[in-house]
């Protein structure tokens, strides 16, 4: 199950930034496990990982060659998430690393790898090694739907946004993938996510800019609440355009800040939209906050709360469960009478209890649609934050119950 | 679906504490749904109830009783909760209260309140008071395995414990019942819990040992990680066993005390094993944290994860799932290589991977079972705390999203 339209929009290419994929046997026969992505020298490139304390090999191995190379290029395997593997881990990353640096005659710390599928089980290097040439050989400025699907595990569809803004009389392409369905809670990072630009920026702005939309994008989406090993969102701004932030003005890098931004939270509802057997893709927006962490405690308990999100499996306005979890949020002197609950513009609690102009049959039609807003107002302050959620399916626990057999 | 025994233990009656039951029509026919219980006038009593910010009107009632009067009757209906209702709630509790108190002659603030079923519907008052002659005419002092049916919801099955511990050669008891199966993550408190004993203990002491064993036994279960909004948990001391705590050593209060931790122990077990489609019943023990919050936060971080509950439905030994968890738990310089998990005494992982003589037929003959311990040594600290929990089932998201229909 999936919520939205489950078909790529169009992948503008992005100049100097290349995507190239192969079967190489890791996951089962016809399907493409193996993505090798090549970045003109002149790339800046910017990334954030998951804060997992149990952080996966290929995580910490593109995490340090971020800090000591000039990356040219990002390796990514799917169906193994080389997580969990302890020194072995290490060495297999980078094993990966040093064979196709070998391959396009770079450095070894030039080459990120990330990996994604069952956390626990050693890298099957051999079978990554041997694909590589095929990856490389495919490498194409059109490769991203192939590798929008290359990058898929217990995902149903592939996740893709592409715009372009005209700055100074030129088309700058922003274009980005994604992949993610389940253990999605990302926390300063997603899943994957790959995104590039052909703008010129400096390293140190890119990654300023990254860390700023992944906030309010990657970072505010929850499947199940479970924050992954190899959460890592990289962004790479290859200069092809021959247009440099550094001579754009406010409001044009306020336009392209949009786009980018618009490009982030598209690839992050996405992930939502796909989420492990999601029927429905639900906004929890908190208003009236005093500040941003309060806004996000009581939106993250509503949108994790098992008992609502098998109410929005149901379509059933049950909105006791979601005042409980307001409630239990952990919000101190919270005044529960100036509390509003709506679903869309459905006012269904106020001054502690239901509403009296409520009747259920409103309730029901917002419940009965796939896509819909939970409206908290704590009506104490002027801050607001929105993530993006989804229900509790029987199809979830299938997908679970049944993911290594 | 339920883990464990279904039949009650022996329940011991406690002198000075008498439970009556009726049937008022709240739930289907045939169901009792109303239960008082009566105290001896010379009974200390203590009260816990939830930290919900939304917390039940008969919460609030029962909180200002217990403050301003002395208590000689507890009321509860089942199938209406009697939260999220506001200023009609609370009048509703209170009519209640009053009922009881004018048909037994004594003061309405004399009288604690109970609810628990769907939340946001207005208590249905009428039939209660209809109710309330043949349930004050039942009581009896063998009235506790009718109680004990009589205050479920969702349950299954009802729960119970009894114990008697000699102290200066009288045999002194301890019983107590519970409930609940759904949005169990009590804090304070939990589902609805009573307690009696014959021993004399004074009101202060009394409310001292309440919260201690709370916290060691109600407080460390989740079913769902969803605090209730009419968590309360009751201990009455009706001094009838002529024996008082003013005059007992440090042994015997040790005694009694580990009596009463036992019972409580059980009381929250038992809720567990019928959390709402449980097929298994969990204990998470962190081991070796430098302090009683963090071993707590990683286990309920465990105890809670959504990919952990499935693969316990599933008997899948995925210990990534649970690496994962502990590794977003939010502690902070956790050293991952220090950390070991085993299931019961099989260990599974060490230096951030798998063991070496880790096989998975091991892990496996572990997870088949319906009962086993997951341990996490942190290797960090003295301390170690445990937190019963259960899997996420296909059941568990039928009954739940089918709870209203």
């Amino acid at each position: 199950m999936a919520v939205g339209s489950d078909t790529l929009p169009v992948m503008h290419p992005v100049a100097g930034f290349k995507l190239g994929v192969a079967e190489c046997g890791i996951k089962k026969a016809g399907r493409k496990d193996l993505v090798v992505m090549a970045l003109h020298p002149e790339t800046a490139i910017a990334g954030v990982f998951t804060k997992n304390a149990f952080c996966a090999a290929p995580v910490q191995v593109a995490k340090t060659h971020l800090a000591t190379g000039v990356p040219r290029y990002l390796v990514t395997n799917t169906g193994n998430a080389n997580a969990g593997t302890g020194e072995q881990g290490l060495s297999d990353a980078n094993r990966v690393c040093q064979a196709l640096a070998s391959l396009q005659s770079v450095e070894p710390d030039q080459v990120l790898p990330f990996s994604t599928g069952v956390i626990g089980e050693n890298l099957p290097v051999e079978k990554i090694l041997a694909g590589l040439p095929a990856a490389c050989d495919s490498l194409t400025e059109n490769g991203w739907e192939d590798a929008a699907n290359g990058i898929l595990t217990t995902d149903t569809r592939p996740k893709g946004a592409s715009v372009k803004v005209s700055l100074r009389g030129t088309e700058i392409t922003i274009t980005g993938i994604a992949k993610g369905a389940g253990m999605i809670k990302p926390n300063m990072a997603t899943m994957l996510g790959y995104v590039a630009t052909d703008l010129a920026v400096a390293p140190e702005l890119l990654q300023s800019w990254l860390v700023e939309v992944v906030d309010k994008s990657f970072n505010r989406i929850t499947v199940d609440g479970d924050t992954s090993t190899n959460d890592s969102v990289i962004l790479a701004a290859t200069g092809q355009s021959q247009v440099s932030a550094s001579e754009l003005n406010d409001d044009e890098l306020e336009n392209f800040k949009a786009a980018l931004l618009s490009v982030f939270v598209e690839l992050a509802q996405s992930i939502v939209r796909d989420g492990e057997g999601a029927t429905k893709f639900v906004s929890v927006l908190v208003e009236g906050g005093l500040n941003r962490d309060e806004c996000l405690a009581v939106a993250y308990t509503v949108a994790e709360s098992p008992l609502v999100k098998t109410a929005l499996f149901a379509s059933d306005p049950n909105w006791g469960r979601i005042l409980a979890a307001v409630g239990r949020a952990g919000i101190s002197d919270l005044d529960v009478d100036n509390i509003q609950i709506l679903l869309d513009d459905v006012l269904i609690v106020e001054a502690g209890g239901r509403s009296p102009d409520y009747r259920e049959e409103a309730g029901q039609m917002v419940m009965d649609q796939s896509e819909f807003t939970v409206r908290i107002c704590l009506n104490r302050g002027g801050v607001s934050e929105t993530v993006w959620t989804t229900d509790l399916s029987y199809e979830y626990v299938t997908i679970n119950a049944e993911y290594r057999t």
